[in-house]
Parts: C-alpha cells; sequence; structure tokens
C-alpha cells in the first residue's frame, strides 16, 4: 500500500487504496483536517473479470467497443443506495471512507480495463474487421459526498481541486500500456441517459485514437501546412475580434459559442496559451479556469431556468501522436432545444452525420451573454 | 400542371400537384382504381421563405445545417390533427386528397429547400468557416393513408411500391441543382425523436456529400487499391461465409448484423450485385427486397415483444462523385437496448464518436435468427 503524499503546492493529500476486488480508488484531500485514508472495503466483491473487445468497422474504419458485462451495470439506484456516497456503518458503497473530499476509482464495469485478456486477432472469417482486447483504464471521479450537489454548485477551490485530479489522472493514463487517448468527461442529466445522480465525472483511457480527435488532427495537420499556424489559435483569436459569439472572457481563458454548433447548446471554453492537454495548464491558468466555468455553467442553468443536462468534453492531445497539434478545451454541450424538448439524434444525425440545429449560435451566445439569465 | 404518367410496367399511377404554399406534392397510386388527383390545397399558407444554412465547423472540416425556421413545427399533434392523414371536408391537411396509396411532398419545415436566397461566404469574421445556403430539398413520403399502421404490416406489393417510389425521387432529386447526396430515411417511435405517428419517412437531398459517406468512400477507395476488388462485395462474401450474423437471406439480398455493429441493435440489407443506389435496382431485386425486408421488420418488433423503435437509412451513392466504389445498402438500428431501456449518446459516443455497445452482434443476430422470435 502506497503512503499518502502531500503536494504542498496545491495543498491536496493523495491516498491510493485497494477495493475488495483489486480495482484501484484514490482519495484526493483538498481539507487540511482530512482523517487518513485508512479505511477497509468490507464487502465481497467477484474478482473483477471485464471481458471487453474492441473491433474496427470495416466500412468506416472507425473502432467500436463490445463490454458485455456491462449489462448488468447499476441503474437509477434510489439515494440511499447510491454506490457514490461515502459507506456508512451496515451500508457499505464503492467508496469505503465515511466521508471523502475528492475520490477517483475504478469503474465497477469498465467499458475498457487493463486486466483483459487475449490477443489482436480479426473477427472468425472476416479478415477485414480486426479485433483487439478491450485493454485500457476506466474511472469515476466523485466531485463531492453531498449527493445533492452539482459540478456548477461546488466552491470555487473544490473546482480547481477537480481540475488538478483530472491533471494527475491523465498523466497517469497517458502511461497506462495500451491506452492512446485520455478522455476526461462528465455527463449530467436523465435526458442524456446519467443513472446515478450523484456529482461525478468520468475517464476513458481509450487503446486507440477516438475518430473525433482523429478527424480533428487530420484538419489541423492540413491547416498548419497550409497556413503555418494553429488552427485552434486562428479560431480563438478571430472569435474574440468577432465578439458575436464570446460568451465570457478571463486572462488566460475565452468561452465561446462556436461558429458552426452542432447542438441547441454548446460551449468551448480554451485556454489562450496553446498547451497539449490538462497537466500542461500552469496553477494560474487552473485558478482563472476554475472562475471561468462556474460562471458558465450558472448561465448554462440559467438558459432554461433549470438544471440543463450536458456533456463536458474534455479535448486532451492523446498520449502519443500528434501532441503539438493539439490545443486543449473544454466543450460543453446540451441535447435540450427548449426547456422541455430533447433534441434527438435521428436519420440525419446517427445515419449520416449531419446535424440540424435549430438555433444558429449568434442566438444561442446573445441569449448565455451576462445579464441576459 | 403535368399530367399524370402511369407506369405500365410497375401500375404506379404518379401525379404532381401543388400545394397553397407552392410546394409540390407528388401521388404515387399502385390502386388501378385511384381517382384522378385533383383536389386543390384550400388552406390559406404563407408563402415558403425557408431560411437555412450550412456552416462548416473549422475543427472536423464537418458541414453543419442550422435551419432556424424549424423551431415551430409540428410537435406531436393529436391524431385527429394529423397533418399527414388525408383532407376530410372541413378539416385540410398536407395532403388536400381523401385518399391516397403513397404520398410525396416537400417538408413544410424543410432543413433544405432549392429556394433558399443568398451565396456562398464566411461567418463574419471567421475565414476558417465557410457559410452557404442551406440549397436542397427535404420531402417527406406517406407509406400509407391508414394512421395507425406501420412500415412492417404493409401489403408486399405496397413496399413494393415504396421502394419504385423511393427510386423515383432519388433519381429527381440527383438532377436538382445543388443536391450532392440523396438519403432516404424512416424514424420510427417516441424514443428516437419521432413527433408525428402516421407511418412515413423522409428523403433528404444534402447539399454536400455527408460525413458518414464521406469517409466510407476514403475507406472503399483505400481498399479497392489494396486489394483491387470492392470493400462491401467481401464483406458480403465472408459474412455470407461465416453465417453467424447473417438473419436472412434470398436469392438477390442478404441481410446480417455487421461484425462491428455500434448500436444495441443493427442490420445491414445488402443486394448481391453492386449497385449504386435504389434507380440501378432491377426489378426482381426490388420484388425480393420487399420480401426480406417485410420479414426483417417483423423479427425487429419480435426482438423485444413491442414495436421497435428505429432508424432505417438507405447508403446511396452520391449525385455525381465516388458513384463507382458505392454499394447501395439499407441499415437499420435501434437505440433500445432492452424493452424498456434506451442507449444514450453520451460522453464517449458524442464526445469522441466511440461507441460502447453492451451486446455483441453474435448475440443480436442469434435472437434475430428465424424461430427465435
Amino acid at each position: 500500500m502506497a503512503e499518502p503524499t502531500h503536494d504542498s503546492s496545491s495543498g491536496i493529500t493523495r491516498t491510493s487504496r485497494r477495493l475488495a476486488d483489486g480495482r484501484e480508488i484514490i482519495y484526493f484531500d483538498d481539507t487540511p483536517s482530512a482523517p487518513a485514508r485508512t479505511a477497509v472495503d468490507t464487502r465481497d466483491l467477484p474478482e473483477q473479470a471485464p471481458r471487453s473487445q474492441v473491433r474496427r468497422d470495416p466500412l468506416t474504419g472507425e473502432w467500436v467497443a463490445m463490454a458485455t458485462h456491462r449489462q448488468t451495470r447499476t441503474y437509477k439506484p434510489p439515494a440511499d443506495l447510491c454506490p457514490l456516497c461515502p459507506s456508512t456503518p451496515g451500508r457499505p458503497t464503492e467508496v469505503p471512507e465515511s466521508s471523502y473530499d475528492v475520490v477517483v476509482f475504478e469503474n465497477r464495469f469498465p467499458s475498457f480495463a487493463t486486466g483483459v485478456p487475449g490477443a489482436p486477432a480479426v473477427v472468425d472469417g472476416m479478415p477485414m474487421v480486426p479485433t483487439a482486447p478491450g485493454r485500457g483504464r476506466c474511472e469515476v471521479v466523485c466531485f463531492t459526498s453531498e449527493h445533492t450537489s452539482s459540478f456548477g454548485s461546488l466552491s470555487p477551490s473544490r473546482v480547481r481541486t477537480v481540475v488538478d485530479v483530472l491533471a494527475d489522472r491523465t498523466e497517469a493514463l497517458n502511461q497506462v500500456p495500451g491506452v492512446e487517448q485520455v478522455f476526461p468527461f462528465e455527463n449530467r442529466g436523465e435526458e442524456i441517459g446519467v443513472t446515478l445522480h450523484h456529482p461525478h465525472g468520468q475517464i476513458y483511457g481509450y487503446p486507440f485514437l477516438t475518430p473525433r480527435t482523429a478527424r480533428m488532427l487530420d484538419v489541423a495537420a492540413s491547416y498548419h501546412d497550409e497556413h503555418g499556424r494553429m488552427l485552434m489559435g486562428d479560431v480563438l483569436a478571430a472569435e474574440r475580434a468577432a465578439g458575436a459569439r464570446v460568451i465570457a472572457s478571463s486572462a488566460h481563458w475565452t468561452a465561446f459559442v462556436p461558429a458552426a454548433s452542432r447542438w441547441p447548446v454548446q460551449v468551448q471554453l480554451v485556454p489562450h496559451r496553446q498547451v497539449p492537454d490538462l497537466p500542461a495548464l500552469s496553477a494560474v491558468e487552473r485558478d482563472d479556469f476554475t472562475i471561468l466555468y462556474l460562471d458558465v455553467l450558472g448561465r448554462l442553468d440559467g438558459l432554461y431556468d433549470r438544471p440543463l443536462p450536458y456533456v463536458a468534453a474534455w479535448h486532451q492531445a492523446p498520449a502519443r501522436v500528434g501532441r503539438h497539434l493539439c490545443w486543449l478545451h473544454l466543450e460543453v454541450f446540451s441535447v435540450l432545444r427548449t426547456a422541455d424538448k430533447v433534441k434527438y439524434l435521428a436519420g440525419s444525425e446517427s445515419g449520416m452525420g449531419v446535424w440540424i440545429n435549430d438555433v444558429t449560435p449568434e442566438q444561442i451566445a446573445e441569449r448565455l451573454k451576462p445579464g441576459k439569465g
């Protein structure tokens, strides 16, 4: 068992332990008085044996993950059975401690895991369909022990801790053998399929470059070849100059509705300096992001006067390739097109990859700008 | 007004007329005794003025459509106000006639339309975001005048008519100036966002190559360069030889669950002969498809013992480019992962383009094979 480490610059104490089935759990405590994290997982859990597989679609060249053990995953448990709350006497959860600040643990129903057995092959009789064990890592990040809270309700210092935690996990997962890309994200709200309401995010360590990132790398490379500049740098400068879609900015970050938004609500938060990923952000840039993001989340909840369901997706550089072409940013988007109507991904979106948006980015930006709440 | 044309080989009488706001409506009658289609649209409809625009996302290079006039589109009307039912005295609908067999008309709330004004440009101050008027054409196809029916309940002869109608419309829309790709599809079920329950499909004439088709063309071209053969031909031969995922086949078509399925339910119906699009199908191939597709739809509804929500998406060759590399096929897929649980497209799917599937294609195929219903 590793000793807790205390980072005096961030003030965070980091303690790594194991759950009953061997999964790692890491406590990140930002409360100076936090007790030593020594609680033992008393549950009788079966040993983890995830059997996920990835296969490459011959027609699109894109990898698809198949994780059949996830069929039995926890589905909307009542609040008093929440597996992400701290444990109480007689009711052990995924977190053995009776309290925590931020905690990360390996997903019990992972899409990818380090222990998946097997070797690369092809689907029987299908030489054009390569397959590989779904090796990687999936983690859950609990932002707070308060079940009914939300990311937007966290204190600035807690958000700052979460940023450090995501940076820590990105650095660690980039080192995991086979992981090609680390993707921290938060799904929030039933409309996007969230089955556990406790405020939490996830981190996927994919065993391949994702189709979206591969595509963005290709486009950024072409742009750099043609113009000798970074695409995101030019987009950021143009958005800041145009102003029509900028909803908030600070010394080190700008938040804007992208000029070709595909979602009814979509905001990109972009640092002014090119950094490949979260670990590369300076302390000042992290502080600055914290304030800006809380401001943006507040406006998003104000848009329809209700908690907005959203996906918050961190676009980071892959572990090994194209890092110099990547520009870290957070994209927050929602499927909600009115207070009670969802945008579905039907024929055009799911069949052909063409998004049809009912609003223009300028209309959404206008509603998200300060004083329009 | 064009005179009705009667195709004696198909037995279909085709009558083109105009709705009150100038949109075209085309009756395709397969009933020999069908009356002349002379009814006039008596509604006082405002002239059509769709203002949709397309913009190219600078980070992905993909076009996104913005159709702000669609915000006011009809949303789940009660059955007695269905705009797709035939008109009755005092209650005019989108179809002026008091009966019809199959009818096609231009969508009142189109994502793309021929009359959109404007010229290609860039978003103000954003040279990396090209924009263009959303010129194209969107049509609605009513499969039957029976409001409570479904595609799977149609008679074989009616399905055969629908195939001819989609071929007719593909041929016509491929000729519309600016249309680059014609996409016939059916969205079925509330879980996929269907707002009108009357059995109907849609046809999009896109003003650009869709991202999905562009991607598939690239992959097919690389495969052809490397192997000197058609990718889909090899996939089809391998699937037929392997058998594990084939759920039905006939003289001219095979239906299989693709080896790298991304959806909980996914079936591809592929003709044995390479044809670029629906118009290229022979009469025998159309007859054969009709029987096979009705069989497959019946099994899909049997899977969870309930009407399956699905998207049925026709993959056809673009109007102008890469036609020799395309192999027509129909892909039917569903978001339903159990009888009452939907697969949501959250962080991994919508953020990174990585689908996580809870089932293997072999498991789904096993349940869809004959005798397993």
